[in-house]
């Protein structure tokens, strides 16, 4: 690599930083940006700056917002009486694709995680409280990651609302739509077993 | 998507057009840009303008050099009587890594592929020429990649200054070191077969 000019190699050292981009990858990226036409590299230059200039959190839901409150929590059509619990903003993107949800959100920004040394301090289950004691939620959906951590997490929070009175949910587990029963874990079974409904 | 802000879908929309990074890819690194600390995210901004700003070809071989001669045009201890012609700076980088060269570089900056409308005009051949008939070369490697359109660039600039005075060699063909006869393709081992030297 001693054969590389000093901000050719500052660029493939910033781009290694970024998850799943090894060694190799960020050499192929660094010569691509190299190579396009100038106006393209710095377009993607000047929109990392723009997002950290301009891209901040909603105070009431901690969800990516360009000055004062989302556009979720703006949005009067939104039904004010349930709160959908989610992890991260992107699990929220996710949710809303659905199209099946139309209450607020409150996003938690990690999970408890004991081995990373992330406590329920760390994430923004503090306001999550002083929203629910403030607003008239009639209904409270845990939508963490179905993972140990997520479903830790989960219980936490409901174990600390237990007292308001609130309907406190959680995403449905089950088979998957277009899955094949004889190749699905047995713990995904046991959870469609567990959880059946009526037909 | 419609969740996310105008200046994250942007930085999105422009982490997209990188070679290998689809739409999911680009989204994770766009979370992850905001969540790192901001001057990380801001000085991956800033080198990838940097690398825009001051890097350019070297006059003479075409490979990146910031200002001037590059690194290795410059280089008195270099041996100036050979003259290896790549594709592409990095197979510069890997032919450098080796350890075994000494001598000077020309970089075509592609290779002739009529499917891509990429003619001979488009690669530094004309630059090539002229050093070719400026220099004392008294042998050029021919070192484009072993597929069909570098092997056919590599024969269009064999023919080009066949008339010259100076050796054209090409990159020896054979097994690779480490690999295991039973399961080499027959190409290569009619390359090695054809290529044999003695022992």
């Amino acid at each position: 690599m001693s054969q590389i000019t000093r901000s050719l190699s500052n660029l493939i050292k910033q781009l290694t930083k970024l998850p799943g981009i090894g060694p190799k990858s960020a050499e192929r990226l660094a010569y691509h940006l190299l190579r396009v036409n100038k106006t393209e590299a710095l377009a993607l230059a000047s929109s990392i700056a723009d997002v950290r200039e301009n891209v901040a959190y909603c105070p009431d839901c901690f969800n990516l917002s360009e000055g004062g409150l989302c556009a979720i929590c703006s949005n009067p059509n939104r039904d004010r009486s349930v709160l959908c619990v989610v992890e991260q903003p992107r699990d929220l993107v996710a949710l809303e694709d659905s199209g099946v949800y139309r209450g607020l959100y409150h996003i938690l920004l990690g999970r408890i995680a004991p081995l990373e040394n992330i406590g329920a301090e760390q994430l923004t289950i503090e306001r999550l409280v002083e929203r629910v004691e403030e607003g008239d939620f009639k209904e409270m959906i845990l939508a963490t990651n179905p993972t140990v951590e997520g479903d830790g997490t989960a219980l936490y929070i409901s174990n600390l609302l237990a007292e308001h009175s609130l309907a406190i949910t959680r995403l449905a587990r089950g088979v998957t739509t277009g899955s094949i029963l004889e190749y699905t874990n047995k713990e995904v079974l046991a959870d469609a077993l567990t959880d059946r409904r009526p037909f």
